[in-house]
């Protein structure tokens, strides 16, 4: 089970299930490639269930302490908890633990819902801890934004906010004996597994099952996935699901999603951004990768050819160092190649998938320019973003924002496109629901998908789905 | 103000004192020099006060989640605590904790006071959170054994328990500029520490200032050092410091204390086991380095001449591998030399701190007779610890121990000796209490030095100066 | 100046150019980005000429040691020698070089080079060294396969063997100010620049000046650019550039050239392959990403839309730790997604660069079927690899090659593919004339570039540039 | 077989003796428990005969490529080189070699003797390449100072330079199965050692052999060790053994051999300084650890009590980070602590090894004096060193050099000493030929040991063994 959102710090807890079970925990910064040692996964292979963690810090220092999954000792033996996601009302109900006389040992609220979860109702020595009463309470206090996993001995309890703001899947994990003809053998399981990345499920030879619904607390177990509890939203307030999920350039690791989704709301949303925004030119061409999928969208939808305009250059690693100034001015030209063959003396229409600062998009456009585009016209495959997101999505300041310059004229100006246009708020939706459609009646009965899941455009419209406490 | 007693772990947490106080915190495993990086150490350069501690494990998984100073958010703001020792009553207080629905991330007694601290009396939102009322209260609830140091904001409370099991001083950092003519400038401060190791003062330059009392709370802040409070132990109890830190090879490395107090009492258990265990032989030796003191001490009182009879053999790294079973059989053999010339055909004294498992002196005293010693005597300048510690002393199991073996001449056959002595119990108190008034005597009025000190000397007498909870 | 084919080793020299020169050298395992550290690199700053290498193994063993450039010290001051290729004719020369008296203490072919250059003419202490002397002595006895650069005190000679079996570019170093309206100042330099990649000179700011001709050496030294001298080839002999480079999947990191070559050229092969081998299908696509040019020109020529069908799964790093068998066997099934949105029911042409072993197409294949293709129709944009390589390349040995089964209805049988076509030699030959031709004509006459170059096309048909010396 | 001098870097090739034979080699930088890692120690595990060396630098960079063996490639098969000391006509044969034509690829002087070897007498594809003529040769034209070790297919070759400037010990590994009752099994081996350290052979359980004569080759192999031939000294000159050996604290690792000779030479000094430079004290003392043999010397000679004054402070490790110039400022008088119970009131004399710069002893005396002694006399036990050494031993310059102060009592004054002395050359010779005597009627007929030794004593004479050729 695993609530993967980042590449800042990994976490993995296992509990072998025993009466009284083991716990084995595994925590490290970084990727989980480099957070952990073989030798260190090793000591897990007793456990037969966990849960884990991938962090991108969104509140709470980047440190080893925030890491998580959170483990406390209880009167009742050990939980733990890993949270994606934020609390909207996290400053309110820190105060509120503490004001109970515990000390909070981190910022994360990781740690402030599993003291919360031990507050509430008081705890007893008697023989049950009554987990799920103290979720739905916790979940009563805290209206939204996150996905939980809880383990206690040897049951994982799945947990989606009643807004479901944050994905969570199940899967069922397939024995390889099934999967091929050949293989199988020691290490060849039967299970379930939750993340909140669907995608992560084909990695492991797993099949998606279906989504947590929003306000809903799934107990997994040897016993299997019993659903227990709907925690309702206010009257009224419909479902607010994140729908820049669909449009961040930094998810598009996610393109590769057990239904599709991504991919096809991407390629999508360039169809409708070439209804929305038609353009007089002679190619359509891609930002590689990420916007690759709306910009085959946009030339299938338009009618116009599809070429490469630039290649990546494999030269420029990450890591390389910039021992002076002048490969640090050479800048993205050293990141792009242009393959002006393909477009030279012609008028090319880029798509890219969002355009947050504006300081990448400027010197492609004046590479292609120089290498022989006689017009560059910027199509942005998602609305643009003018608001905060407090919900736990990292966006930059208002001022940061390319977006809130007045005119599309001033941004085409300032970065020195022919002319620049962006997806609509409703051609967003409109791509999204249509995608989600599609899926449904791909994946048929088997899915209890979120069709009539609302979405949170909190970060494109200021509509937020619940109101702010500070 | 650190507490230092091993080399596990290392943590460091500084406040810049301001309002509301910026704090800082490093943790890292293993010394502090690997610890840490000096990139780390310049993080703390803006604090005005700070803890410390490093670590060898008692209880609580060597873990960087277990490493101390504990720090977490109030109230009142951020508190951090270190300690040195183990509650002899945790697991009753940790169910107390929890009770009160606090979760305990850690199997940490550093937490537990935390928490403690938190809990009683209860929080409010008053304008000052009465730490030394808490104080008083967690001293009341855990009798022993430990020394505290607790930072909050622009204070630092120093606290011993009521038996004064632990060792807790107070330095005062003099100027570079008074220590030499030439020196000074920036980084030369001046102002108080509190360690757990008085020795610790002359590596940066600090002079012993006083012991901190039994049951004491000393609070430092800029404007000096103020004792609070001494909470009582409940009556006709003695105090109980922990003798065996005189012993153990373990600790050789405080053998320069400020006060001389180790090395003195080592030298002088030397003299005190040549007058209990006299032996008819030609030369003392040691077993380098930690023995050195108490051989020159038996060789002084006895007048046999004191030689080298061992060399340690720089060529054996602690991280040198062993690829065969060739050197791993070879053993303390490559570790120690026979400097022969010293004492073939003739009949050595050979001193050691303490025998615990005689795996590493049984080799030794065969490589003294193949290099032709005619008798082997070994003197132990400690009594035999037979009993279990629950203080945070880390002593083998009853199984374990050599010195449960029956008689005296069982021991010496079961390493090869020609004969095993060990320093009586009264005589270890009795160079002890010497070294106390020789050093009272030398520091004078000055230091309110702890002459009235009874020892705790349950690991080697089995009488616990509490009654043992479970 | 650098001859960059790998990532196995990476070495640096610089020499200042005073008189007499300082040299400065940098080696290390791995990419450049990892065997240097930043202050390394800072060590080389005083240089204003050097010569580096990248290497990926092909004779010699992988160590250190065989890190090139090789730096000797002679009668007449340091010469530093990098190359690239491999001599066919080695074993001969060795022995020659050994049997002169002197020990040979790697087993690279850029220590023989350098003490064959050292050997004759014979060594005087005169005023000058004649290493044009030496240089040509050297091209007629190793005739083929390598590129050199020799760097002396201030002077550095770019060679290329007499069959240009490899590449070998001059490149221009603008200023960035030239470049950029802003930017310059510290660190700007003009110059010349050598690379076995052309590719290379676009991530440092130059410009492509010229090709160093088959059996040429040029100087280059604060003086400028010079041609010295045209070794001849054996007459009748025709240039055997490796057309290898153009195909090999190694080499994808290469696809953005400065003349565009390897791009251009797999476009054409692609539209060439559809004219060879056209297919009854209804889309085309590739195996991501180095069949992308391949793919898009056989889709232009053939008309067939083009769509992508598989995309790559981030989750999968290829550090990542396979703890048991399960996930060792998912295989290439976790590494790539199938977007069946764009292929289901559809009959699919799938284009790759070269097939070698058949153990990655196949389960791409299986999982193409599984996602709703109706047929797969591999079309491969090189000919088959028949035949070993003398000249340096890294090829399988004849039993792997998958293009050794007899028919290729054999070959589309084993790997599971409908059917399976692979490009002509002289398609080949012909999509890179044209480019050739195009390109010549898109720079004009500022490039001497190679147009009249044959090719060695030895590993696909098996015919050898030179006679083969054992 | 090892040449150990230092912790620079190590190296080591093994050899499995079979025709044609394999050759692994090892080489990194720093100690060899860091230089390399187990996986890398496995390797060798397959040679049954190796040669390695350790480094510290003399003449050469400091760089991976002059770590040493040197292994080159010849007519007939490979060798490896191993040498200890420096060439004093270095280069006069550099000359030689680079004028036939020979690039040499390092500075260091086991390249140029493996040159040396390749060149006289000429190569010939014959049988045999009579390594031991080109052995003998390269004996007359380079006299001194090195020792050798050349490794050809299954032989071994270890030469001594004909002045025996270097030492060089063989010993016999006795297998474990003989040197314990219980032990033995998979890698317990009888066979050869050589080292210019004969007390590393206890290390592994070797036994001290005999030492290779000055101007000797010994032959080792499978058949046994064979002294093949001595080469002569130039008629009336004596051997010159380097005395400074017996001297240099930073040799204090080779307390420990076989023979005793360095604890036993050492004691002796002390002794004799007690003759030559008795002192009106109450207690002699040393600086640890490496003066105390001396120390115990000079106690039992003058009569006078040995005590400690000096601990070292063990919480100051030599990687610890100094973060600001308060603890720069200390210095010495955080790493050693003052146990002034043993002195105070008291005139000490406190013997140390040497004293090059001075900067080390004066704060020590600084630290005594303050804490209560009334004198403090410094007596060096070895003579003051004044001029180069050309033989390989790393010297500070002429003006760094302390002793170079004209007057005992110039010395005295600038460190702060009541008084100075050291001991002069004659009795450094004294006592270590009465050493030698008494070490060979310990040892008895089995050793051939160097008896009838000269000594080189240019560093404290300036009489240099040859003349000096520049």
């Amino acid at each position: 089970m695993c609530l993967n959102r980042g590449q800042e710090s990994a976490g993995i807890v296992t509990s072998n299930g025993s009466s009284p079970p083991t716990y084995t925990t595994l925590k490290g910064m970084g990727l989980v490639s480099t957070a952990f040692k073989p030798e260190d996964l090793l000591k897990l292979r007793y456990g037969n269930l966990g849960i884990g963690h991938t962090r991108y810090s969104t509140t709470g220092m980047s440190e080893l302490q925030n890491c998580q999954p959170f483990v406390v000792d209880t009167l009742h033996g050990k939980i733990a908890v890993a949270h994606n996601g934020e609390l909207v009302n996290a400053a309110v109900l820190r105060k509120k633990v503490m004001r109970h006389g515990v000390g909070l040992s981190t910022s994360s609220d990781s740690e402030l819902i599993t003291q919360l979860l031990c507050l509430t109702p008081p705890m007893e020595e008697v023989d049950t801890p009554d987990w799920v009463a103290r979720i739905k309470n916790l979940m009563t206090e805290a209206p939204t934004a996150y996905s939980l996993l809880i383990m206690h001995k040897d049951v994982i309890y799945a947990v989606r906010d009643p807004y479901g703001n944050r994905p969570l899947s199940i899967g069922r994990l397939v024995p390889i004996s099934k999967l091929h003809s050949s293989g199988g053998g020691e290490g060849d399981t039967e299970g379930w597994v939750v993340s909140s990345e669907s995608c992560s499920f084909q990695s492991i030879g797993a099949k998606y099952y279906r989504e947590v619904q929003p306000g809903e607390i799934v107990q997994i177990s040897k016993h299997g996935v019993k659903s227990l509890n709907i925690i309702p939203r206010p009257e009224g307030d419909p479902p607010a699901f994140c729908i820049f999920d669909f449009c961040s350039s930094s998810l598009s690791h996610r393109l590769c999603v057990a239904g599709q989704m991504v991919y096809t709301v991407r390629q999508r949303c360039g169809r409708q951004l070439a209804i929305e925004a038609p353009t007089d030119a002679d190619v359509v061409s891609t930002v590689p990768e990420s916007a690759t999928p709306a910009a085959l969208g946009y030339a299938q939808m338009s009618g116009l050819p599809y070429v490469e305009v630039l290649c990546k250059n494999r030269y420029v690693g990450r890591t390389f160092i910039q021992p002076n100034t002048r490969l640090r001015q050479l800048g993205v030209a050293k990141k792009f190649g242009a393959l002006s063959d393909n477009f030279a003396g012609k008028r090319v229409v880029l798509i890219d998938d969002s355009i947050v600062r504006g300081n990448t998009i400027s010197p492609i456009i004046k590479l292609l320019r120089e290498a022989g585009a006689t017009e560059v016209h910027i199509r942005v495959a998602s609305p643009p973003i003018r608001f905060p997101c407090y919900m736990g999505i990292n966006i930059p300041t208002k001022e940061e924002l390319i977006a809130n310059k007045p005119e599309f004229e001033d941004i085409a100006n300032y970065i020195g496109a022919t002319s620049v246009r962006y997806l609509s708020v409703e051609g967003l939706v409109t791509a999204v629901q249509n995608s989600e459609s599609y899926v449904k009646e791909q994946i048929g009965s088997s899915s209890k998908a979120s069709t009539k899941l609302g979405h949170c455009t909190a970060c494109l419209t200021g509509k937020y789905p619940v109101e702010l406490e500070w």
